[in-house]
């Protein structure tokens, strides 16, 4: 497999370039029968859309849906679920001067020496355009994962020096357009981000996810730890530096008898008194919330002028304009989420292969 | 795939509880003819051994690999290399009494809701023992890299509230028995842990890992990103909540203008003038050192006594008692090196299967 | 995975179904630079479509590809490279009366029982249309191979119980419409099978490949054997029941002393006298013709009547009008030929990571 | 994956050389709480152990096995099952005269041209003792597959030109040591190899497979078909040169008028009135009887003169003597079935996955 395949028992593999033809993605393992509702799908897209939110980018992407294959009559049929996106709004000229360039903190140096050959036109393949495919893929999972009553949530905790309060209610994240809980800062990180386009320069921050109603034992033992796949699954997405579960760095601070979970018995089942492990142990699932915030690193392009060097080797000075975001994380909320319902679904179904078959057993 | 194979050009399948007859491991994907140092093969597992280090585990273990297959006359031959280490020290008369409870902190609780069937000896599968296999094996990486001029290091930075000053020197690591580069501060950290020991209490810390030597290009692009693949195999460690590579979670905090890292022309190609990124991007290495950190949570086995419930659903007071790691960060330095040298080599025959036919074919 | 990826270092995801919105794939891992013949790509696209062959199915498709991601400026960039079709002739008014029925000899009853949803136009995801995607990646992995001189080529040596002389020139193949070595057999072939087409039967029949130009050393040990992955592939195509290597099923029959093909020296490296192993010893090339035949049952749709079952369960008597393929050896060509393909392709790149290594290392 | 794991939901690594320390597998993702019977586990060691049979190899191995993890109290716990059998009765003398030189038949020559170093101890890694791995893992799958009705049995159909009545009673093979349906072709057959043996001669052969009791609806569509599965097994085995499922090559004379099978209904399902097709319609099985032939070719290893050409390149006659099998299908019978139980365990987990979380939603 070369990257561009992810999950097993569901896997995704999506395709297409910032400024090609199309953006896709094909979901295979998929089971049959189920009832996709697409207007759910195109409403997850509009979410991450370029266009659609007034504090990105102005680069305007209807970003329609189209289902190339695997659904009959609205049901899925089993076999592989093709989603496509053409591109209408791509503006390669904005890009020809970068074209013989390296971008500080784009990919752009790192994949010419990979590849030699390299589709300059807004990032290509590395842009972060890829990812509405993964918004795609994402809806349907969430759509299976809603039938079993599991919900996976996330807004920004965190733009620059401006934090959310922790006890904020996380149900008011829709409130405002930054998917934030608590009101106050986001009506501050709405200004820092117009600040920051004004003058060119960008900003970073921290996405937290929730992950609630999934039942304990999801996630495969030793290196597919539930853990182990969202850190994966997270850190695939562009600009994440970083993810932590549950008390993350600050566990490294605390001791055993603050930082263990106690035990108690609930109505039916044993549950937890505390979650500082954010809702696995030993890479699985607890039964409780599964929590986990990432770090996101500032927009790479931003217009002030940054040192750089070009492929002839010359030193130069380069100025990005373009229709940039000057915070990554308002678009990539939808994307934390979609990336999430596809790990936690991949390991149901990891997990039912073996739980189905001994239910057959009847051991 | 099941959870216990990883990697993908060069896997590994590592198997074996803590109390059973073996832990071991299989290296399939290895290249032919290379000549594997075996004394410094049994070094990497003294490091992580049980009872090599005052500050660890009482328990003794030999930890004495032995090869059954895949070399010959002191070569690889291309076939599947295995290493085991029969289990000789194990004491499951200690665990007895936690049979039939759910441990605060252990995977008792998941893999028992997971599998029905649990096997409770010094935690089964679940066991930090495990991780001598994948020492075996990153020994094994490690050698191959090291003929390519790539060093993997890592160290303690963090234990609790000690933190080690952060422009130590990393050469100076092995002055103490904490591998941490500040001095100063490892002699606090021991005093911290020998007193937790004698309190029947543990503490977390951090780990940060360094990658010399690696070449820019390496890395699959979207879904295999160097970054992707460490965190997965890092948060494949029991015991780790979080990582962030570069300047990782204050990156949240930083702008753009702050963080990009401006290139220049070194002797005879473009190098970065500041790193904060951590030697990669858009998840591809740069050339620059790689560099991350992980947070590890207090070692789960305390003897304090905490709040549980057992198997029957009642609740009860449990004091772990047994050989235990007040840390454990000291053992588990050598498990993030081993780990990180194992996808480094992966992701680098990854890339030879391209570039080198693209040399056969002169393009 | 599902069973719609297939291959590793270089896989392909097929999507689509026979009267769906599109055919496609995705080819990940290929390298980067590649000049792509879209002609050529197109004319191995035309040699399986349907309306192509006076002797095939009179369905039209015009099969015209369109490439959605993976080249810039004509080459490859390394990203996927995904190929769609978009359907134009489906005739699904022709397949209403199978809609509850089970037609024998096709998939119908499996996919039901299977995935209880079945899209029954054209037979869905299980039609032949779908290979249309598999030549399509076939095409560029022939080129990519004819860089390194590897030419795979296929052809008809049997229909029902007409075959081809054994000695018949393998390259006069395309001068009849059935691509078979033997003109006098090729115009009994098209004369029976005319002949069954007007009395609504259909035939089965042998194709052979040769794969020539390929060096030794090619295939991956114990299970990934050049063989099995060819079988693998083979097999994997609708129709065919059987595969075989050189001599196939005829080495039942003989000795040691007469199989086994001697080595002697040639102008600079060893060669074989006699290729009764068909190219490969241990699985894995020899430098000798890699030579193997399948068996395709006869085409299942004949518009005899025939014995079957409803879904509801009741007895009754079926005849299979539609634009059908008396033999379905025919289109079956171009499709074996690309699998083949693809499978020596992934192999040499699965070869090339290590070997690529080895080089760099001077050992 | 490098071509010693083999298999998806269910996986088995193999590892180990003819002459080395030891050969064994790791089974991952087998289903916990499964009472292991060890007992029957080595009954089908020695089946196919050397020395075991009259007409085989005289090389004494007692392959003994050892479980060096995986289970717990006599039940499998869901960690990955490893089996050992550490080598006692190799001679390596007996090979060091063919260290140099290539042996006609053997992977010697391609496996010097893929790896450049070779163990060449009694074929190393290429050596059917690598079989041994496999009848370990296929034991544990068959005890699986028994829980649920589903028999896996192969037996020899021809040696050389001896050929046994198709008419023959299959469950009559356990009367000679050749696991032969017919009684009077296998007095012939034994004595065609006791005469080979005599003359340092080898032979080919057929074995038959029948998988009974399997369901309707197993195999992943398109790549992943039962067949092709099957087909990959088999032809992963050392010296099979073909496979065919049901009529097999025959189908290449039949019209589809013969070949279809016809459906009428059963006492509650519909099945089927013939099975020319070996039980799979488009890959995945009907719950008719899976039936395949592989085809064998002669042992490699004969005493007869062979002209071959040494590392120096120099041509000369070689004598391979030593301990070998006249006909290698007598001890490839348990591995036929081994792999083929593999293969259909496996495909059971792929399906469970999606069929058991359809029935958790009620759809």
């Amino acid at each position: 497999m070369s990257g561009n395949v992810f999950g097993e028992a569901l896997n995704i593999t999506t395709f297409g370039e910032s400024h090609g033809a199309a953006i896709g993605v094909t979901i295979d393992g998929l089971e049959a029968g189920f009832p996709l509702d697409l207007d759910m799908l195109q409403k997850e897209m509009n979410r991450r859309r370029p266009g659609g939110n007034p504090l990105a980018t102005p680069r305007k992407e209807s970003d329609t849906i189209q289902i190339l294959s695997g659904m009959f009559d609205g049901l899925t049929t089993g076999a592989p679920l093709t989603i496509v996106l053409f591109n209408t709004n791509q503006n390669s000229a904005d890009y020809t001067n970068i074209a013989e360039v390296f971008r500080p903190g784009h990919a752009d140096w790192t994949w010419y020496k990979k590849f030699t050959v390299r589709d300059w036109r807004g990032s290509g393949r590395a842009s972060g355009r890829e990812t509405a495919a993964r918004v795609a893929a994402g809806a349907v999972a969430k759509q299976v994962l809603a039938v079993h009553g599991i919900q996976v949530t996330a807004g920004i905790t965190r733009i620059g020096t401006i934090t959310a309060l922790s006890d904020s209610p996380w149900e008011e994240r829709h409130l405002n357009i930054l998917s934030c809980p608590d009101q106050v800062a986001a009506t501050k990180m709405a200004e820092l981000i117009e600040n920051l386009r004004a003058h060119g320069d960008s900003v970073g921050g921290i996405i937290e996810c929730h992950i609630d109603g999934l039942w304990p034992g999801i996630g495969e033992p030793v290196f597919d730890k539930l853990t182990a796949l969202l850190a994966h699954a997270m850190l695939s997405i562009g600009a994440v530096k970083g993810i932590e579960f549950g008390d993350g760095f600050a566990a490294a601070g605390m001791y055993g008898s603050q930082f263990n979970d106690s035990m108690v018995m609930g109505s039916d089942e044993p549950k937890f008194i505390t979650n500082h492990a954010g809702g696995t142990l030993g890479g699985i699932s607890t039964g409780e919330q599964v929590i986990f915030r990432i770090a996101m690193k500032p927009t790479s392009s931003i217009s002030l002028p940054q040192k750089t060097v070009n492929k002839k080797g010359e030193e130069e000075i380069i100025e990005v304009h373009g229709r940039h975001d000057p915070c990554i994380c308002l678009r990539a909320v939808p994307v934390v989420e979609a990336m999430a319902a596809l790990v936690i679904l991949d390991l149901i179904y990891r997990q039912n292969r073996r739980s189905g078959h001994a239910e057959q057993l009847g051991i």
